[in-house]
């Protein structure tokens, strides 16, 4: 079986991006990670795009053969959906392809054009991320839903306010000087606590934002790896599901998918947690990086709060994580958000990344959709 | 790299079915096909839905984990989408993720639950197949588009509207007592073109309906092949696609996807389209059928309409098409059409089909997208 790298990646600013459509959104990032890795169009044998609700922020579905055809690029084209975790499945899906041998390139979009409904449709347009007919139904937003695991967790592991406000603080540290990101300004953890809450205990500053935004990354295999510059591999990748509902859930502090996900990926690669020498964390709400954080292994069940608060996750931390932003404050393009935690990882392990770390091997990208029923894990790594 | 077969197959009622939710009928249909096969749902590595647009039709997107959590099966589950071609690329995918040596076992679902809304609002949904910019807003409905398709030609090709209505009287005939079968009766010639003009030249009974239903299909590897009765053998599979919108592909009478994808199945396969003994073909409006027969090369271009006219593709002719009775009269669940399709030659080719065919060997389907974007092929043989 061959090995599979990515090659190039390219995104679009992330924001409010009124004058930008859906397409254009993809067609930039798309360019721009074909014009990244220096590939000819002709041998990209798959479009896959990953995006959550084209259909109803935009009225548009079908956005494979949208986004191959405004690409000129009449190949397989298909798009993926898991909610938040959409634009990893669309990778990882890519990814098979390539492994397999079906194809020697595949470009892999993530897009969402969320601003062009006003806030509180997009809400609730979200909200079809978890269980319409248990949760969405009865006004369970998920700002409510992972509220109720940072309540959970607060009383069970004595989690602070404070712990999880320094997760939105790391985040918009690392933003700062970004130039791809919605917000690359510094807050502090007073400016957390005391923005308007959102529920409780979340506030505003706990919260990723509304985002348009696209990135895209170019999967190749072996056959064709040596005609382009730093291709970094892809060493293994893991999905895994649980219960839609967080109420049918084992535990309201525990997601279960994200380690069924890291031991797949972790043991495709050959590697252990404590190879990575930094990460990309899903941190759609400040409370997901800290239990995400020790559902990955990096720290035990409930001592994620201390974790955080001890600087491990900072730049100069053992495992900085979210080092270009995060969700928090790059933005959050649902479907785009995978892709765009897979393009940062890649751009760090090739060097040339905002924040850049030194002496980087191993990394890795956890991608969750709604509020936990989907995990998608993808560890890369530079050449021997 | 091992084979892939289709070990069980299953499916609900199609039709209006206002008693069931979409849960409801994703799980039917699983359950089917779990039964159908015999196999123990630990085995089973990953769940791929097919789905167009349950976010505008219940308000719920995230199924891939939604489908599994309600089977108790907590493995990888995505959702797939290309518009009325969404159930077959779930299978394409599933196929590549069991040959490549990911899976041995995949639960391929295809769904739809469209009349939870009122009729103007599941055909604007449906638009959303096309080209939203610039086909839906102005108007241009699915029927319309495939209404200027069929008059092209007809001008081209002197293709008349008794051809056409021939297509419809066709499915409808092979789709009486077929218990799945939304629309269960005979039809005559007369009565598709006196019933009421949907556009011109599409009548009523030109169009398949709007339908609720799902359908599943389980994959399985050498490995565990054995383990199953009548597994039958998946030969190849091609997809392609073309500009999304119709005004911007290089003729109005002839959809190129269909002849790549077709071309990619039959050269994986090692066959030739004269090797098939019967067809499922993508029917959503009778030109449709026509178009499609031509591309897929059973006949030369513009030659279709006499070729339905010379019954050759009635169940005694030398290529049956829609055996059980086509998206036309068996009903059009977008999502679940492709796995349906494919359930359904899986029967026929294993010899328990509504009007088994005798002797057949080779079946291939054919899965549309929108007026022509998205073209998904997959052909399936008997064991030696």
């Amino acid at each position: 079986m061959t090995n599979a790298y990515v090659a190039g990646v390219g995104q679009t600013k992330f924001g409010e991006l009124w004058d930008k459509s859906l397409r254009d959104l993809m067609a930039e990032a798309g360019i721009a990670a074909i014009r990244d890795s220096g590939i000819d169009k002709k041998t990209i044998g798959g479009v896959f795009v990953g995006n959550m609700s084209a259909g109803r922020y935009t009225g548009q579905e079908h956005l494979g053969a949208l986004a191959a055809d405004c690409l000129g690029i009449h190949a397989e084209a298909s798009r993926y959906e898991g909610a938040c975790a959409s634009g990893s499945i669309a990778f990882r899906n890519a990814y098979r392809a390539v492994k397999s041998g079906y194809m020697d390139a595949v470009l892999v979009i993530g897009a969402e054009k969320m601003t062009d409904v006003k806030t509180p449709e997009a809400v609730m347009t979200l909200a079809a991320a978890g269980d319409q007919e248990w949760e969405a139904s009865i006004g369970l937003t998920f700002a409510s839903l992972y509220a109720l695991m940072a309540r959970r967790h607060m009383h069970e592991y004595g989690t602070t306010r404070e712990q999880m406000a320094l997760v939105s603080v790391n985040n918009h540290k690392n933003a700062a000087g970004n130039k791809y990101a919605q917000f690359p300004n510094k807050i502090s953890v007073d400016d957390v606590l005391k923005s308007p809450v959102i529920s409780s205990p979340l506030t505003v500053l706990d919260c990723s934002p509304i985002t348009d935004g696209a990135a895209a990354t170019l999967i190749v295999s072996d056959k064709i790896k040596r005609e382009f510059e730093k291709p970094v591999k892809i060493l293994g990748s893991g999905q895994a599901s649980d219960a839609l509902a967080l109420h049918d859930r084992v535990s309201l502090t525990e997601i279960l998918a994200i380690k069924m996900a890291a031991k797949n990926a972790l043991d495709e690669a050959g590697l252990k947690i404590t190879d990575m020498n930094f990460a990309e964390v899903h941190d759609c709400f400040s409370i997901n990086e800290i239990i995400a954080i020790e559902d990955l292994g990096f720290c035990r069940k409930g001592e994620g709060g201390k974790f955080v608060e001890s600087g491990t996750i900072s730049l100069d931390g053992s495992i900085p994580v979210n080092t270009t932003g995060g969700l928090k404050a790059i933005g959050h393009p649902v479907g785009a958000t995978g892709v765009r935690q897979i393009a940062d990882i890649v751009r760090q392990i090739r060097g040339d990344s905002h924040n850049q770390l030194k002496g980087v091997k191993y990394g890795m990208n956890l991608n969750i959709g709604g509020s936990g029923a989907t995990a998608v894990v993808n560890i890369f790594g530079g050449e021997e």
